[in-house]
């Protein structure tokens, strides 16, 4: 049986190692697994960005949110460039272990345009209408 | 320019047709975007599955959300054993595209486990924690 199969059949408060649990996620091809950051008061969906093995340690290990850029294939540790970095406030997996949940204090916007979130396309009828302001001019974040 | 880099350059309000979206979104090599569903009133983060062009389109068209799933390699109306079906109350696409944030009112638990989200592994130190009750037995949930 799988690891996540077992922790299915975990009752409320049960727990195993993490280790055993971290040695038996099922990594994409890419060796990748995406990951949803969470503003953990407000609730608001902020991204989606994906981790590989390294990536996830190294968030576990400091507490500081890093991911791998599938278009730099590099480490990105969040807000490196901007300064808007997310702070770790808990880590969940889903029931099979294919999707990461990051519970987040993200400083100021968390999107590259400058804007809170990324999800600021919104359907309405036929049409996709943007519905977040930029809080900070893009040429600032980036300007180092 | 592609049609979300176009979107990024939009002021709060501004509107472009839909279809002119949906004719450019950047699906991956298997054809699939993922699809993130939160409960619209809570907040709560339930599930991340799979959309394909044409369980993009029925969800859009019917207002009850449709998955692709990967492993049965078929449209995934879901709820369609369970009976716990997800309304769609916005659609939602992220800054470049590739992934889709579905607010929702999820009937019951959204996990095949009975649980009410997917999410209940939680990293505590050096254990994963089981940290949410099972709603409805699955063997009830799938039992028709």
């Amino acid at each position: 049986m799988t690891v996540f199969k077992q922790l299915e059949t975990l009752a409320t408060g049960e727990s195993i190692p993490l280790e055993e649990a971290l040695a038996g996620l099922p990594w994409n091809a890419d060796g990748l697994l995406p990951a949803i950051a969470q503003q953990y008061d407000s609730g608001e969906v902020l991204m989606l960005a994906w981790m590989n093995r390294d990536a996830l340690a190294e968030t576990l290990d400091t507490g500081r949110v890093c991911y791998w850029s599938r278009s730099r294939r590099a480490l990105w540790r969040k807000g490196e460039s901007s300064g808007q970095v997310q702070r770790l406030r808990e880590l969940r997996f889903d029931c099979d272990g294919d999707t990461i949940l990051l519970k987040v204090d993200q400083t100021g916007p968390a999107c590259h345009t400058g804007r809170r979130d990324c999800f600021y396309n919104r359907v309405e009828g036929d049409r996709l209408v943007v519905d977040r302001d930029v809080l900070i001019d893009p040429q600032d974040l980036y300007r180092q």
